[in-house]
């Protein structure tokens, strides 16, 4: 666990009814750029052993912390779009993901140019609950042969069952901090140690 | 100009029919990190004598430039989102952009909580084409009584009419690159010098 972040949950984060957690004062909609600078300096600490060629990620609130994280990697970045953004020409490796918040599936595209068989890729992503976005990441990487060295995420609601499948499927993903339940009376939130 | 910017449009930028200028190997799909540290310097190089407490961006490409822009300016990166990708409660702006690549408009919005009336914003994305989404980012910040102290663009498209009429509202607008002719035959691209 990532102390300063877990620190930073407790006092900035908001527990709302039905398991929301709100962290967008610093992470996903205000952006603390500090805090993000410590988020990427931990990422390459926790993956340093592995020769990352490249840092996928998905739009939108991904890409800053990706970025900012791709600096020590000293790697490009490349976001996944969500086919409506899109305004990309030539092959696309494609795939759907349900996204439970806004209840409904988009389609989620990589250029083929940007991701190859010689790459070794680190996911990264803000949030990991139940694991759609990141498992449509993986089969994007996986389709073009590209190797996923390893998956990054800032907050895992641990609760959910994203964690668990990605781990069973033998990635190794490091979370930094991982919320194994909240309170929306009390406002507590319960780390996992 | 920024010339190293410039030199790498040339280089890396694909000239489609339709005045359609592509630079997704380096800067809006796949983000070379190296470049994007030259754009942020630059930024803040240009924007010195402003006393910047707030970067304020769009999703999902302006974010990463914005964020590396941040710290230079070690400030928070505020970005405003499409309506439809919010899992936000609370007061927000809200503002119309039409889409001009997508050929439809979206409602864009920024929490009340995230922007007030000390604020004294740089206006951070990646293109500049005929002004929509900029003059959108601009209404959100005004109507939180906040001071756009300044606009910073990537690529300006300056045969369109978005400059113009930014600049003529009284922004200060900077565009480390305008290109005012591209030739989808031969490839060329022209600088504004």
């Amino acid at each position: 666990m990532m102390q300063l972040l877990a620190d930073r949950i407790r006092k900035d984060g908001v527990v709302k009814q039905g398991n929301v957690l709100k962290v967008d004062s610093f992470l996903n909609h205000q952006m603390d750029i500090e805090l993000i600078n410590e988020i990427g300096k931990e990422f390459k600490r926790l993956f340093a052993d592995c020769n990352i060629t490249k840092i996928v990620t998905i739009e939108a609130s991904g890409i800053g912390i990706a970025c900012i994280a791709a600096q020590y990697f000293q790697v490009p970045v490349v976001f996944a779009k969500k086919s409506q953004s899109v305004n990309i020409d030539g092959e696309v490796y494609s795939t759907q993901i349900e996204s439970y918040t806004h209840k409904k599936t988009y389609e989620v595209i990589i250029s083929k140019k940007f991701i190859s068989s010689d790459d070794h890729v680190l996911i990264i992503d803000d949030f990991l609950a139940n694991g759609c976005a990141l498992i449509g990441l993986i089969e994007l990487v996986t389709c073009a042969g590209a190797t996923v060295e390893g998956i990054g995420i800032v907050v895992e609601k641990g609760f959910q069952s994203g964690g668990e499948v990605i781990r069973s499927m033998g990635m190794r993903l490091e979370s930094l901090a991982i919320v194994d339940g909240m309170n929306a009376e009390t406002g507590e939130i319960f780390f996992r140690e």
